[in-house]
């Protein structure tokens, strides 16, 4: 995802891995549909997708005063709000981005280039904590290791580099020998279609699996480490891709630690669970796939998009800041 | 599956749920076929088409004596015994045959006359065990209930009336209202193909997840029950489609009982894990959905049919001869 010359220019995801394909969003309208499409999709990417709608808002306002621009980008932030409810990268993004604008000082033009300035930095923080949450991951995997990953939680879903395909990327770049297993994350197929893509790209060697079989995988002794990334992590919850939660408890049934990877953006320790509000999509994403019905057509369909798992379950937050306990999350761990 | 004039007539499981369609097996070579290819599928319905196999290669054998009569049994038990490696009903019900055909007296026509009535008598008898299962199973289920089941247990995988779903079809035939959610277990989909066909047909009303939804449904309390079906049990394991391994997992973390419905030709007591053969099928299965490719080309795939589910996580098991704690499977239990 990058700002070229006034748009946004990002991967249509939902064409991979077939066509690589690029779109360029002009407006903040757009950018709304392109989050709800899932052509931008993953939590950190969608947080920097929501702050560039706004710097793309904030530059077609043609605002002649502060009070017009800021009132063109809260219009901008309750449409962008509404483009998917789980992901709390989205909300950060937009609250910060609100809350520079409303700091700045100086003309319209130039608080306009400070929202579109802030954006832009975002982008780069997040690219930056993923290479950090790189770093830090990579203490937790050894040479040898087997390390099962869920949905696609790599460069696709943030900047670039990755939240739960950081760690991995590091150690094997530090010369580890990982075999690494991507779940095929049903219904959107993001780990068959994008997580694979995104590795073999890289030439890291990456075996599929289908949802259902990880557990046996982690029984058989193939795996030893799971890491996935997240949406949203409260103090006592991780809410991410439907199937996380059975994974952690196979994982913790099995002795093998699991870990949550995501920059700070995605942390809202001031939440609960009755804040987490878990998206239910279409019957359509369950019954057809690549436009074949596979079920009778009349069928009820119950499609959570997201699932919520105890942090208990987790042995360790891979940040941009360091690896944090689920303990240091309900103590006043500072993030 | 029926017998009809000396051969077996059995609808084409790969076909539903778009089109309801039938073939008619002539020889055992084209049951092993059907069996490999999951026309017929299910672990009492593979034992039983494994019975009509050997029927058939008896009525074809031409034998002039008893001796070339069971020399032709052996043969195509041989070739049946291929077919597939998990489901102990294939082995249990060619070794039954076989026994009967040792034990049989009289002229080689008269032999192959009693091979036929046994193979029929166990498609029979395996319509009274779903059916005895149905009622031993619904006093587990509560009016109210709701009840997750995975893959296909149900008349498709049976003769008729089915494990796991004759429990649900007796309950309901009793006026007990359940809500029945079906995973659609991946990579086959049985689940969204056959099970949401099979509960429609009957005016069963079903919801369709994804299997990656089940612990959800589970932890937001939609789900208080999950029975499923069994390929093999032995006294300290559960050979069944991949994925119930997660499910039982997810089962016991929620205090959500989990059942195992299955009729005693499924159970191999005297068998350990180390005789459990898990079937490794290819990698189309997983990477190709309805023609069309879902993930690169290149992709490594990992495909196990089945998992295994230690006894423990079972709170019992539904037979035809009444519903078996796991201690009752470790002690002396006689099936």
């Amino acid at each position: 995802m990058e700002w070229v010359d006034g748009s946004v220019r990002m991967i249509d995801q939902t064409k991979l891995p077939d066509k690589l394909t690029y779109v360029v969003v002009k407006d903040h309208y757009k950018m709304a549909r392109a989050i709800k499409e899932m052509i931008v999709r993953g939590a950190p990417a969608i947080g920097v997708a929501a702050a560039m709608g706004l710097a793309l808002a904030a530059k077609g306002s043609h605002a002649k005063t502060k009070e017009q621009l800021i009132a063109r980008l809260h219009e901008a932030a309750n449409i962008l709000r509404k483009s998917r409810p789980t992901a709390w990268n989205l909300f950060w993004a937009i609250d910060r981005i609100i809350r520079e604008a409303d700091k700045a000082t100086g003309s319209p033009t130039a608080i306009i280039h400070q929202v579109v300035d802030e954006a832009r930095k975002m982008a780069e923080e997040e690219v930056q904590a993923s290479h950090r949450i790189g770093d830090f991951g990579t203490t937790v995997l050894a040479d040898g290791d087997g390390v099962l990953t869920h949905c696609n939680a790599g460069t696709l879903a943030t900047v670039s580099y990755g939240t739960a395909l950081a760690p991995i990327r590091t150690a094997i770049s530090q010369g580890k020998r990982l075999q690494v297993f991507a779940t095929e994350t049903r219904p959107r197929l993001q780990g068959a279609k994008l997580t694979t893509f995104e590795l073999l790209s890289d030439k890291i060697p990456v075996t599929l699996i289908v949802d259902g079989a990880a557990g046996y995988v982690m029984r058989q002794g193939m795996v030893n480490k799971v890491i996935v990334g997240a949406d949203r992590i409260t103090r006592r919850f991780v809410a991410n891709k439907v199937g996380t939660y059975m994974l952690a408890l196979a994982a913790r049934a099995n002795n093998i630690p699991f870990y949550v990877a995501a920059p700070t953006s995605t942390f809202h320790l001031e939440g609960d669970q009755s804040d987490v509000k878990i998206e239910e999509r279409g019957a359509d994403e369950v019954i057809r796939i690549g436009g074949k019905r596979i079920a009778p057509r009349e069928v009820r369909v119950f499609n959570p998009a997201f699932d919520v798992t105890p942090v208990e379950l987790v042995r360790g937050f891979i940040t941009e800041k360091g690896v944090l306990s689920p303990e240091m999350l309900r103590a006043d761990a500072v993030l």
